[in-house]
C-alpha cells in the first residue's frame, strides 16, 4: 500500500461526493502536498458522533513523503480537522494570515498550537517543494483572505480553486484576481479541480454589497433594538453590521463565544474595522435606549445552544428579546437544519419580534459565498484545463459541474468524476484514473478518536429505537437448575400500563427456557443466552412490535 | 374536567404550531362534532416513535356528546389517526366517497372496517345534529374530493376551510365551488377557520395543469423508460401521468404498497380513467421496448423502504434504472426531508439516469395544494368573517395568515392565534380567548399507542449517544465483601483500541467503591447503586467525555 514513486497523482480523501472535511492532496514522486483539512458534521443515523474527519491512515503510512498541509481558507469544513491530523502528523501548516488565526484558535483548544509548525502566507507568496513550485491566487468566497492555488510540476500545471466566487463589488476590498488567473489560464493548466457546491444553480451569485444595503436600511426602519445572527466568519458581512451601526448611531453587543473570538481575530489582524467605543458588553444593554443597540450574534443555523436559539427562548441571562425588537437571520439554513430554524423563528414571533428571515437570499439578507454556473464557467474559462476534476460537492453537484466543463469546451472524457479514494495518475500529460487508496471517516465521539466503529452504532440505533432488557438468572450447575432470578430491568422499553404484565411473562419464559436447557444438560453459555435472546424476542416482538436489546447475565454457583 | 355546557366553543386537539395531526372540534351545549384526525410524523429527537396522533382524553371523558367525526379530506395529516380513534370512541364519521376509501383501507389494515359507522356524504350533503346544521362546499386541493365545512349554530356560522387552493384550471375538473362560497359569505360568517400551510409565500398558487404540461413534454423526450415519483393520493396528477402515457404510447406500472391500493381505490370509486391494457405487472416491464415503459412509483420523499429508495440503490427486485432512463420527483421535499431526497437524486445521477428535479415548482413538475398569500386573501374575502382563527400551521404561519386578515379587513383583535388545547367561547357573537382544555401529544410505538412516556425517551436518547454499561457484583453480607465481580459489558459505547483497559479500570473502581461500602456497614442498595453510578461515571466522564448508563446489578448470596 505504498504511495506510487513516478509520475503525478492527484487524490481526495474528503470532499468528493459530499460537502464537508475537504482533503485533496497532489503527489509528485517522492513529495507529497495536502491541501485542506476539514471536518464534518454527521447526520442524525451517526448516534452520538461530535464530528467526522477524513481517514488519514493512508498518510500516516507515507508521512516521510509530507511536505505540507496548505489550507485555501479558514471554513471548518477546511480546518475543522488540522488539530486530529497535527496529533499524528506534524507537517508544516501553510495558510494566510486570517486562516492562521483561526487555526490558532482551534490548536490552542487542543494544547497544540506550541508544537505546530505555521507558515503565513499570501496571494504573492511562492513555495517549492521538490520538484513542485506552488504559487497562489485572491478568490472571493465568503470570509477574508481566501487562496486558490496553482502547482507547476515537471508535468504541467495544476489548479485547485479553493471556495470562490466572482463578486464585482464585494464588501471590503475582497476582490477575486481575475487578471492572475487569466496569466495563469495563458501559461496552461494540464489539470483544474475546482469546487462545485452551487453547480445545480443557473445565474451568476448575487453580490454581498446587496446585503449590506438590505441590513443598513432594516437597521434605519427599526424602533427598538435590532438582532442580526449570521456565520462569524463572515466577517465582511460583519463589517456591514458595524458600518450599518455607525450609520444609525447603535452600539454593537457580540453574543455567542465563537463570535467574540473570530471577530476578536478578525480586528486584531486587521481585517474587521469597528469605530472605537462601538462594541459594548451584553450586560450593558438593559441600561441602553432600545434604539441604540444592536446585537450580533451566533445560531442562524438553529443550533440549540447557540445565542439565537437561547434567546429565542428567554433562556439567555440578561438578554431578552422584547416585543417590536427586530430579528434578522443574515444566512440562509443549511440543508438539514431547516426545521430547527423554523422552531426559532416560531419562538421569536410569539416574542412579538418582527422576523426578517427567508430561504436562500429572497429576504435580501444573505447571499451565498459559492459560485453559481455562470461563475463557475468563469472559472473554467479563465483556466483553459485539459484535464478537469469537480471537486467539493455531493454526485449530482459534480455531474453539473461536469456539464459546465463540457460546454464551455473541455473535451469529453476529459473530465474525472471520482470518490475518495480515487487517483488520477497523469504521465507525459495523458490522465488515467485507474487505480485506489484507503479513505473513509473517522468519528469523533467525545475525546475518542476513531474508537467507534459500526458494531457500536448498530447498537445504539437498536438501543435508541426499542431499548434494553437486562435478566440476572443464577443457576447451580451442580443441581441442573435454576436457583434465583430471572430479575429482569427494562431502559428505553414500554413503560407502565401493561409493561408489568409484560416483563412477568418475560421472565417465565425466561425461566422455562433455562430449565429446558439445563434439563438437557445444555450448559454453555452462548448456547443459552442465545436460546433466551430467541425465545423472549419472539414472545415481545408478538405482542409489542418491538425488538429490544435483550441482555441474559447467566450467574453460576 | 367536564365540558362547558353553555354556549358556542371551538378548540383544537392538533394542528396549531405543527403541520400535522389535525383535529378541530366545534361544541354547541352538549353536542361536540370533531373536523379531522390526523396523525403526525416524528422528528429524530422522539426515538423509536412511530407515529404522533393527538391526545384524545378530552373527548374520552365527554364521549356521550360526541355526535360526529367529519373528515375534510383523504391527507394522512387528516386521517391518519381514526384507527386510533375508533378504537377508543365509537363515533361516526362522515366523508367523501373518496375519502371513505382511503380511511377504509386503514381500518381494513386495523381489522375495525366492520364495526365502524362510515356514511358518505358530498358537497350538498346537510346533517343536523342537534341544535347544529351542517353543509358542506367544495375546495380544491393535491387529492380528490375536498370539502369546507359550514356549521350553522344559533350562535352564527363557523366556516372550516379544509386545506384549499384555488385553481381555476385544475385537473379532472376539480374546481372549488367559488358561488357557494360567495353564498355563505354574504348569508354570514362569524368565525372562519382557515388554513395556514402557505401563508409565508406571496402570490397565487400555481395551476396543477402546468403540471400535466410539464410531464407530457418530458414523457415526450424521453428516448427510454420514465419513472415518475409523486404522493399515491394525488389522484389528480396521477391522471394526467396517464395521459401522458396515453399520448406516447407507453404502458403504465405501479411500483409500491400505497401506489397500487390507493390508485386501485381511485379506480374502482370513478376518480381516475385508466385504459383498459394500460397498467402492466413489474415483471412485464423487461419484456418491453423502454420507450413504451413508464414507471409511477412511491418514494419521491427519500423514504428509505420505498420504491423509489430501492430501484436507486439497485435493490428493487425486477426493475433496473438503467443508462438514459429519465426520473422524475413530481413532488417537492417536505421540510426535513431534504438530504434523504437529494441522496436518492446522487444515487440515480450515478446509475446514468437523467433526473428531473428542482425544490418548490422549480422543475414544473410540482405545484403545493396548499394556497399562497392571494389565495388565502380571496377565501377571507369570500368569507368575510367577523372573527378569526387561523388554522393548520407553524406558529409564523398563523402569524402572516392574521397579517393578511387584517389586510382584507378582519378587525384588529378579532383573530385569535392558539395553541391546540386553547378554547374560543362565543355568546352573543362576542368571541373570547379564555380558558384551557388537556391537550397533547400521543405517541405510538409499535402496537403500544401511549406507553412511551418521557422517561423511555430520556433512556433512549442517552443510549443512543453513549451505549450503555452494565456490570454484575456478587456480595455476601454475611462476610461483608464482594465475593465475585464485577463483570462489565458494554453496548453502544467505546469499542476496541484503549476500551479493555477502561473496562478493567471501571472493574477496579467498582470493586473499590463496593467494598468501602460494605466496610462502613452500607448495604441499602439504592444508596450502593447511586455511589458506584457516581464513582465509574465520573471516571469515565473524565477520560471519555462519554456518559453512557451505568446499571449496577448487585446480587447477594
Amino acid at each position: 500500500m505504498s504511495a506510487k514513486n513516478n509520475g503525478l497523482s492527484i487524490f481526495a480523501l474528503g470532499g468528493l461526493n459530499e460537502i464537508g472535511k475537504n482533503m485533496y492532496a497532489i503527489q509528485y514522486e517522492n513529495d507529497i502536498i495536502i491541501i485542506d483539512c476539514g471536518n464534518k458534521f454527521p447526520d442524525e443515523s451517526l448516534l452520538g458522533i461530535d464530528l467526522i474527519i477524513p481517514d488519514i491512515s493512508y498518510l500516516v503510512e507515507n508521512k516521510d513523503k509530507i511536505r505540507a498541509l496548505i489550507i485555501t481558507h479558514g471554513h471548518e469544513d477546511h480546518i475543522g480537522g488540522t488539530p486530529f491530523f497535527l496529533k499524528k502528523l506534524n507537517v508544516p501548516v501553510y495558510a494566510t494570515r486570517f486562516t492562521l488565526g483561526l487555526i490558532e484558535l482551534k490548536l490552542k483548544e487542543h494544547k497544540l498550537l506550541r508544537e505546530s509548525e505555521l507558515v503565513e502566507i499570501n496571494p504573492d507568496s511562492n513555495l517549492t517543494f521538490g520538484d513542485i513550485k506552488v504559487d497562489f491566487f485572491k478568490v472571493n468566497h465568503s470570509i477574508p483572505d481566501c487562496l486558490g492555488i496553482v502547482f507547476n510540476t515537471p508535468e504541467g500545471n495544476i489548479v485547485h480553486t479553493g471556495d470562490f466566487k466572482f463578486d464585482l463589488t464585494p464588501a471590503n476590498d475582497e476582490y477575486s484576481d481575475i487578471h492572475k488567473m487569466a496569466e495563469i489560464g495563458k501559461r496552461g493548466v494540464l489539470l483544474l479541480l475546482s469546487e462545485s457546491t452551487n453547480a445545480e444553480r443557473p445565474g451568476l451569485t448575487p453580490s454581498e454589497q446587496m446585503v449590506g444595503e438590505h441590513v443598513e436600511e432594516a437597521f434605519k426602519k427599526a424602533t427598538r433594538k435590532v438582532i442580526l445572527s449570521t456565520f462569524a466568519s463572515n466577517i465582511n458581512r460583519v463589517q456591514q453590521v458595524v458600518d450599518a451601526c455607525k450609520v444609525t448611531n447603535r452600539k454593537l453587543a457580540l453574543l455567542g463565544r465563537s463570535m467574540v473570538n473570530v471577530v476578536q481575530v478578525a480586528m486584531e489582524r486587521g481585517y474587521l474595522e469597528v469605530p472605537d467605543g462601538m462594541l459594548i458588553d451584553q450586560d450593558e444593554i438593559d441600561a441602553m435606549d432600545p434604539q441604540n443597540v444592536a446585537i450580533l450574534c451566533t445560531g442562524s443555523q438553529g443550533e440549540p445552544m447557540a445565542a439565537l436559539s437561547r434567546l429565542s427562548t428567554g433562556s439567555f441571562r440578561g438578554v431578552e428579546v422584547l416585543a417590536d425588537d427586530m430579528v434578522i437571520f443574515a444566512a440562509g439554513p443549511i440543508p438539514g437544519n431547516e426545521k430547527g430554524v423554523s422552531k426559532i423563528i416560531d419562538n421569536l414571533f410569539a416574542l412579538g419580534a418582527k422576523v426578517i428571515y427567508g430561504s436562500g437570499s429572497s429576504s435580501g439578507m444573505h447571499v451565498s459565498g459559492h459560485g453559481y454556473q455562470e461563475d463557475l464557467k468563469l472559472m473554467l474559462t479563465l483556466m483553459r484545463p485539459k484535464y478537469f476534476i469537480p471537486i467539493h460537492g455531493e454526485y449530482r453537484m459534480l455531474y453539473h459541474h461536469r456539464m459546465l466543463a463540457e460546454s464551455v469546451g473541455v473535451e469529453q472524457g476529459n473530465t474525472f468524476i471520482m470518490k475518495n479514494g480515487d487517483v488520477v495518475d497523469i504521465e507525459n500529460e495523458v490522465a488515467r484514473q485507474t487505480r485506489k487508496i484507503h479513505a473513509g471517516n473517522t468519528y469523533v465521539d467525545g475525546v475518542g478518536v476513531g474508537d467507534v466503529g459500526e458494531i457500536v452504532l448498530r447498537d445504539r440505533k437498536q438501543l435508541s429505537e426499542d431499548g434494553m432488557l437486562v435478566s440476572v438468572l443464577t443457576i447451580s450447575k451442580a443441581e441442573g437448575k435454576l436457583v434465583s432470578g430471572p430479575d429482569t430491568i427494562s431502559r428505553g422499553f414500554v413503560y407502565g400500563g401493561d409493561s408489568d404484565d409484560l416483563i412477568k411473562n418475560v421472565n417465565r419464559i425466561m425461566t422455562k427456557t433455562t430449565n429446558e436447557l439445563l434439563e438437557a444438560n445444555e450448559t454453555k453459555w452462548n448456547v443459552m443466552k442465545n436460546s433466551i435472546k430467541k425465545s423472549v424476542g419472539q414472545y415481545i416482538f408478538q405482542n409489542t412490535r418491538k425488538k429490544p436489546m435483550i441482555l441474559p447475565i447467566i450467574i453460576e454457583i
